[in-house]
């Protein structure tokens, strides 16, 4: 197939710099759990990035001196001549797979405590502790920058620019995105309250950067183009700096001007400290949403502009071209999601974008320095240490077999669908439900999880290509019938419920509501699947931390039921603080009226009555309903079944039985989707329960190039 | 000097298994932020305590597969033939130094959400959500174990065995001793609640281990020796589980009895989950302070016993020997703090022995995997990477120069202290204050917090047998004083003090408490240091997040005065989170009556009363005094002055002025410490101003050992 001309927009060539771009896909600095130092593993996304056709690929930011030392965060660093070498490796593979290479830089003043880079003393404007994003504000002053001081910080970013330059990097960008880098704290009069000549006026708060641009182009030749990664409006107080921050509508345009002859290209987004705003999951906002803040400050500049904002849609992309918001499609999620976005809408194979639902696992992973994964695309990350290309699959040894998978929820579909792509004989996905999808049917319904089933709906159209998998759906099975069924190869996927009671894992007691409250006393199932019929007054228990006790919260209360939601932990929805959700969510249950308890204990009072008791206060509440999110538990009868009836299967010619997704055990989402596709990559090794051994880039003494290699000896051991 | 007879017990060999071990100090298993893969990192802080003189020296506990994965945690693992080398070079360092070498194993059922080993399944005694101490209790639950199950975790400590032996440890120690470890949870009847032949009696619950010790010693034959650091007690409820857990006056000599054929030795702790029990602060507990879980238990093993507890004085270890607590001194911290404790009892140098302060600023570091650090001790974790050993100072290139050091707090005292050794003809250490220590003399007031007087009496000893340091007290100086005095070098480490006002960090506006409450407004100078007279109704406002609102707010609740301490941030105590002291300290402010508010504004809202606010509760209390734990503020005027007089220096033969300590910026104590012990490793090289680079430890694309060595070119950029 073939370029649609609609689309012809998004691959018309366009200068940066001293750069062309081949088209109008920018792949934005994220960082992805890996730095630098696993440099091969970084090495490996940015690189797929590139073969999937993004005409530009960025690494991530990188902090560029050690005294903005982050430790122990992994975020990549270019502080010495050992990280130019792994950032030499990143860019020529970078544009050895034909695309444009980027690095990030800042000098970020939100630092750890100073444990590897001990020692130096880190700068900030003012001596103050307000200065510093410290995770401690008892050792959270920074530095007040002098003459001297800003002598010194521009040397770093020379330095570093140079240090950018040597490892091959064609694009430069300067970070002054999310207020967390000095030069934006110079152009932020909230942070900037300097009565010298860096503070003040538009000219004076853009000083300290024209300085440095004019510094860093004149050590560095015209090679490489250099670009602002912007943050345009700082919002509205509470959650911005109001009238003390950049406004899209006030200072910005007179910023853009005052630069737009230092820089090469615009990267624009919104600008304050917490990057939960830029990178909000699809519970809050959808396509373009950074658009409020982004649009028509085109006209300020005559360089191109990128825009980013959750672009899924070719057809939203052409538009936003075509409107003159920006020259380029900017964005990490989606191509984390679909690394081939490009080349799938160059190829006319639109229908198999593989979109990002919004869910913000990545994120969630990053934040502790944990490696990329991706919900959707269970092969991020996973590019070097296990070798796996997102559209690549290598036709399996033991194809001529047929393949039973109990099961059509995300494990299962996934397990068939790479399956399929791998030509086994026959592969049948089952499931007792009228439709595929399992569990991310219901749970797509809660508030702000609709883009969710796209986890169903790629599936569904990449099962339906392929003629070797066949759906049977409405069909109820169990032991015996997968023993009889005539597959070779039995796989099991059927997920996993919530119990309506089980251990409290607090203290490890029954959790005894529901001897209390019995019918009232209602699961998650029943509420968000079912619908049964909820009180006016309830109180959800969560003992899950994620998305599904606030979801629940959130759902029963915008039907004007009181909802109280209490967790026995330390905070609401524990997991949302990865996914930078949880502040959204708190704030938007407290517009509704949900009252919260942390560490709070919920014990029946009475039969229609709980008390709440946290260590700082207790009352007690009339309920209509209890919901309780309690433990999930595998449903795991038919793996077992199969499992007692071992000494049958070679009389019924199963070779293999095995299971998958929460039938193991409840995890992610993204865990069961990942835990089939792991299976099906690997289903004719000698053992397929079991997965084959991973890279694990690290120091090792006297290590040798093969140590990083599949199937490194240093990696040999029985696990 | 010599070994003192009354210690000689100390040094009294004794067999374990088959090893000899030369004197009864014993180095503990204890993580150090190094994990494995910073391995020389790891093998310099561990060979730097064989050479101090412990016979016995562990490196930490580790993983022993990737189905137990505890990223992004840098804790040791031992998974595959790489790790087996980095480990081998760990323990011949160990033993190259004269200690036999141990190694802690665990199948650590506290693990993260898979994201490294991911594709594998963590198991645990039961598949409810209560067995993981996961994080995310969404996806917290394991496996349930079943008799594969079972094989499996057997064969893995099995494999992580020889891999040990492989590496060449002496010494194994098996990990059941926090209730981390899948053979605690098979121990303690809390977790399980097994009803076949592997839960309900102390023999069904010891047979795990029984079975897999037998296994393990029959695979790895006759040259190691095998132990178990056995959580002996796990406490009453609501910290402990009660009459759930196990008790040392309970079944534990049972558990003992039945295992002792099996080990070669017996480490004993309390074994509780949180290991903020065992590892308590110096606010909490003493020397000695396991004596009532493990003094009677050495009765029920033939085998020699380890006990800890912050152990410091030479004394009381000869006493917990010649009482028959136990065989050997078990020690952690007392060996980051003095890696030479041992050779210094030996050679009769005990008044030189740097005595740990108990302050578990070294946990704080590892919870989060930053590398160890330590107040007493500035050379701790610096082995490799900067190439220091804590007794050993070179001559300095420079010492015919005259130095004066302006502060003796801790700065200040170790910088002296340090050059003192490096051989300086002449170092003056000048203060304004008639005794030494600076803000130590009055932070060490704080309820807890006496033990840290120990960082002036090492210090103070150490400068007294120092010819070439003069103290001068009593003595103010301002920066025409300090361009007079003759010294060469000026040393500016005037520390910083508690401002009255300042801006919040929250929102960057003044804090606004002190033109309401003028006089009444105090600061924790004036509270603790002066002892001004307080009022009976005090609120606390904490920006500071560590010991000094929650100490302030126990000092006046002791003193019978109705104490609110509120502060914006989300926790109270936010960094005794990570000195596992937070848990403790909110349960006696809570005892005491001190009410707790977080995430909390505080107003003023009349001239006696103040209002707070936080998301989900208000409230107004009458107040006396507020006490203000603020910003804290450089005292920079005598180095700012000097700067401004760089024109003078010259002709007063000043070759060069730095400042160290909170002078630069306010800090942790510890670093205030490093700071005065760097500058004097390198007042002699080209800009002491900027510290040496040092040595990083991670991959590097086609890296050679010169990598990896002090002066390496892949460090060797400007920064």
């Amino acid at each position: 197939m073939t370029l649609n001309e609609r689309y012809s927009v998004l691959f018309e060539p366009i200068q940066v710099g001293p750069h062309t771009a081949k088209n109008r896909f920018w792949s934005t600095p994220h960082a992805i759990g890996y730095g630098i130092d696993n440099v091969a593993s970084q090495a490996g996304v940015r690189a797929n990035r590139a073969a999937g056709g993004w005409g530009v690929v960025f690494t991530e930011a990188n902090t560029i001196s050690p005294d903005m030392d982050k430790t122990p965060f992994k975020m990549s660093r270019l502080w010495d001549e050992g990280d130019v070498r792994n950032q030499r490796f990143v860019a020529s593979e970078i544009k050895r797979n034909g695309a444009l290479a980027g690095i990030e830089l800042e000098y970020n003043v939100s630092v750890s405590p100073m444990t590897e880079g001990r020692g130096l003393e880190p700068k900030g404007l003012g001596g103050s502790m307000g200065e510093s994003g410290m995770l401690v504000p008892y050792a959270g002053t920074l530095m007040e920058l002098d003459r001297d001081g800003i002598e010194e910080i521009m040397q770093i970013y020379v330095s570093a620019t140079l240090r950018a330059r040597d490892a091959g990097y064609d694009l430069v960008t300067f970070h002054c995105g999310h207020a967390a880098s000095i030069i934006s704290r110079f152009l932020i009069p909230y942070f900037n309250t300097r009565t010298d000549e860096y503070g003040g006026s538009v000219e004076n708060r853009t000083r300290f950067i024209r300085e440095m641009l004019i510094a860093v182009r004149e050590a560095a030749g015209p090679d490489i183009a250099f670009g602002l990664r912007l943050g345009v409006d700082t919002l509205d107080a509470p959650i911005g700096l109001g009238d003390r921050g950049i406004r899209a509508n006030g200072d910005t345009p007179q910023i853009i001007q005052a630069l737009d002859d230092l820089v090469d290209y615009w990267d624009f987004v919104p600008g304050v400290e917490d990057w939960g705003i830029d990178a909000q999951s699809s519970r809050t906002v959808g396509e373009n949403h950074q658009k409020p803040y982004v649009d028509g400050l085109k006209a300020y500049t005559a360089k191109p502009v990128v825009n980013v904002g959750r672009f899924n849609s070719p057809d939203t992309m052409v538009d936003v071209l075509n409107n003159g918001q920006c020259d380029f499609i900017g964005a990490a999620r989606a191509g984390i999601a679909d690394p081939f976005l490009p080349e799938k809408v160059r190829t006319g194979n639109i229908e198999d974008i593989r979109e990002c639902i919004g869910c913000n696992i990545c994120v969630s992973r990053d934040v502790v320095s944990m490696p990329l994964q991706c919900t959707q695309n269970a092969t991020a990350g996973e590019e070097y240490r296990r070798g796996w290309k997102p559209e690549e699959f290598s036709l399996a040894k033991n194809r001529e077999s047929d393949v039973l998978i109990i099961g059509a929820g995300p494990a299962g579909m996934e397990c068939a669908m790479v399956l399929g792509k791998r030509g086994l004989r026959n592969v049948h996905l089952v499931d007792a439900e009228s439709k595929i999808g399992g569990s991310v049917n219901w749970v797509s319904k809660l508030p702000g999880r609709h883009e969710w089933r796209r986890l169903i709906e790629y599936r569904e159209h990449q099962l339906s290509k392929l003629e070797n998998v066949e759906i049977i759906l409405g069909t109820e099975f169990d032991a015996d019938e997968a023993l009889d069924y005539g597959a070779g190869i039995v796989i099991v996927a059927t997920g996993s419920h919530y119990s309506r009671n089980g251990l409290d894992p607090f203290n490890r007691l029954p959790i005894g509501l529901e001897p209390v409250f019995g019918e009232r006393l209602l699961t998650p199932e029943q509420v968000v699947r079912d619908e049964v019929e909820v009180g006016e007054r309830v109180v959800v228990v969560d003992y899950d931390g994620y998305f599904m006790g606030p979801g629940i919260a959130e759902l029963l209360a915008k039907q004007g039921k009181q909802v109280v939601l209490a967790t026995k932990g330390e905070h609401i929805a524990e997991y949302q603080r990865r996914t930078l959700e949880a502040s959204h969510t708190l704030r938007d249950l407290r517009a509704l009226g949900v009252k919260l308890w942390t560490e709070t204990a919920v014990t029946p009072a009475g039969p229609d009555t709980v008390s709440l008791t946290s260590p700082d206060r207790q009352e007690t509440f009339g309920v209509d309903n209890v919901v309780l999110v309690g433990p999930r538990h595998s449903d795991d009868g038919i793996f077992h079944g199969l499992q007692q009836r071992k000494s049958e299967w070679a009389e019924n010619e199963i070779q293999m039985v095995h299971r998958i997704g929460d039938s193991v055990r409840p995890h992610f989402i993204a865990e069961a989707i990942f835990s089939g596709h792991r299976l099906a990559r690997e289903i004719d090794t000698e053992n397929p329960a079991k997965p084959l051994p991973f890279i694990r880039e690290r120091r090792i003494i006297d290590s040798s190039p093969e140590d990083y290699q599949l199937g490194a000896r240093s990696l040999s051991s029985i696990y």
